[in-house]
């Protein structure tokens, strides 16, 4: 007999009925011989709808405060599982994560787990309920509620299943797995059925938006495998762990897109040492993340500087870079938001020449401009225009043969 | 400097611009120097709303469940109202009822507080801030959260009150306060500046609705005086406390009504000792309260007992009642819910003689039938037509003078 970690995201259980069908699942796997804890995500947009509530009293409201009042979200959805189970005849109880016993540091909103203690988890079990555990929180040393950040249900998962020993962690979600291309743009995509942590990882950050990467890395860190699959249906989803094979595989696993781009250029900047760390370190203060960086060379000691920032960054990026542009008499700032991110993601490239050239020669031949290009160890990344990201997904992924992947 | 609890109910804290209404008078409160701790109810109808949903997914829900569940409606509204007081610049924090140190029994639903451990509250006071706390909620000693019932709210709200040594306990809600009648139907009814606390029970068990009697007992038991008022307006109230004195004030405190009546009479009982018992031991296991009985004399051994249940427990009565009618060879079993109670009640009757004498012979003067009579030591009760309980509370508020009390 297992222990297998289970977890349900918000859009499997958006009202009664769908409640009822994951409480069928999770009847499924107990009857199958396991012991089943599942985590739950608040119902479809509860928490949207307690966050504008919120705000309809304050514009700012208290960090602690929205961390109380999110947290219900969760709590609502375990009691409604472990009733629908109760009512196929289940035995089961819902805790909360205080009484999951998950304590996590003092920054509200994005708080991080600090330990688990599972002996109330542990007793449940025992005496043989089925445990629902409310995602996405925790509490501190001091008893106070924290949440986890977006997708923090994920997290919760991975680490119930890492303090449990469990067996497996099982992510549903709406989706079937992880794709080797966004199967809305690229209809030859197909679902990966095993990948490592570190290409879900790459292909998360870059765009795929299948699971949360904390939850990723920490199963990365704790060797613990993940599978992430769909409510809805039977189909057997994407495993992720570490043992995969690094030679017989396909060397490029996925592509993937991302549109969340703005583009900063600072031209006529005096060449001298410094004047870049300024800049970079105006925009760390102001919390914003900087992507890809180019400096061109110098002409008359003179050079333009080149950065992408989310575009939900940029005109707070703006307004921070501006005033110092002037101070350092730069020439001009511009900047571009019509740009999108593709990337190629696979262990298998590292050490392996030819992809690069492979990747531009491609865009190339479809006529799409690479404005800017990044490289990390198992992915290369080319910022293009907007309008030609479904052009280019759709050759990388014919080029690279992803399509004819023995997924 | 004094410490209040004030207790704000569901129709105070409908929506946010009433949540903010509160927030202001609890600032006033705190602005006149004095320390806060406000308890607070669920918003509008959220408690129903939560079991509405709880009914989608089971008929029958487990109350452990529906206890989590409903907890998080008064956690929801205790997180608004703190950041309404933030709004004005008020350092003010929510505490659920665990984290307001109120342990309570196992018993789900209905659980009674066994004790109170104010040191969270009392640190967060000393820290200068305004507390808030989810009523309504408590925990057992194994961390499982219970509830404490419908009203529990003003429950929490005098066991603080009496746990912190407050100086004064107000419970706000959507009338001004306890009157001599119900307004609606004497529109010379008179709001009671202060009353007893056993006038207020015998008030609230008899259908005046303004607060939860076991918060009344409470705050007998330990004499902390407990002040109602209206939540909208700034009028004083009514006082609610022991020291009032008992010579100089209205014999006859206030008239109350009740149409949660049912009358059930077993006509033609064998009258022999055993038979009331067995048929009042019979509606004690199905957990029915009786009030009112009355047996007749017995002609030819036979006899007819007469009782009232609430209209609420009729049909679950006559089917415990009926097979054991039949077993003792009882002639007929009748009932009728077109009945209601009529009540005067004041802890000036206690030992007075005429009350009773002056109550029958009013309702005799409207040609109103007296069905039933019960007398308490500070009431007298009668059992009455429902069609005629408009023209029994209007005159009897006249005879005793109530629309000429100095409140």
């Amino acid at each position: 007999m297992a222990l297998i970690v289970q977890k349900y995201g918000g859009s499997s259980l958006a009202d009664a009925d769908k409640i009822k069908n994951v409480a069928k699942r999770i009847a499924s796997t107990k009857e199958k011989g396991n012991d089943v804890v599942a985590v739950v995500s608040a119902m479809g947009n509860t928490t949207d709808n307690l966050l504008r509530l919120a705000q309809q009293i304050h514009s700012e409201p208290d960090e602690r405060e929205v961390d109380v009042l999110l947290s219900t979200g969760e709590i609502i959805s375990a009691t409604l599982v472990a009733m629908a189970l109760r009512s196929l005849w289940y035995d089961a109880v819902s805790l909360s994560g205080a009484q999951a016993g998950i304590f996590t540091d003092k920054i509200h909103r994005r708080a991080r787990i600090s330990k688990i203690e599972p002996e109330r988890i542990l007793k449940e079990l025992k005496s043989g309920k089925i445990v629902i555990v409310a995602g996405f929180q925790g509490m501190t040393l001091e008893m106070d509620t924290t949440t986890l950040g977006r997708g923090g249900s994920d997290t919760t998962a991975v680490a119930l299943a890492i303090a449990l020993h469990a067996g497996a962690c099982h992510i549903y979600t709406d989706v079937e797995g992880v794709f080797t291309a966004d199967p809305r743009l690229v209809p030859d995509a197909v679902k990966i059925n095993e990948i490592g942590y570190e290409e879900m990882l790459e292909l998360a950050s870059y765009g795929s938006k299948v699971m949360h990467n904390r939850a990723v890395e920490l199963g990365e860190i704790y060797s613990m495998p993940i599978l992430v699959a769909s409510s809805f249906t039977e189909n057997p989803g994407t495993l992720i762990h570490g043992g995969i094979p690094m030679e017989i595989r396909n060397k490029v696993r996925g592509i993937a897109q991302d549109l969340n781009v703005a583009k900063i250029t600072i031209l006529g900047l005096p060449d001298k040492p410094g004047v870049a760390a300024q800049i970079f370190q105006a925009l760390a203060d102001a919390d914003i993340s900087v992507d890809t960086i180019v400096q061109n060379a110098s002409v008359n000691n003179l050079a333009d500087l080149t950065f992408t920032v989310t575009r939900t960054d940029l005109s707070k990026a703006l307004r921070t870079i501006d005033p110092l542009a002037k101070k350092l008499k730069a020439r001009e700032c511009k900047s571009d938001t019509n740009l999108g991110k593709v990337s190629i993601v696979g262990s298998g490239m590292q050490n392996t020449p030819g992809y690069a050239a492979k990747m531009f020669t491609t865009l190339s031949a479809e006529n799409i401009n690479i404005q800017l290009i990044t490289t990390a160890e198992i992915r290369i990344t080319c910022i293009i225009e907007e309008g030609m990201m479904n052009k280019a997904v759709q050759a990388l992924h014919k080029a690279f043969e992803l399509d004819k992947t023995a997924a």
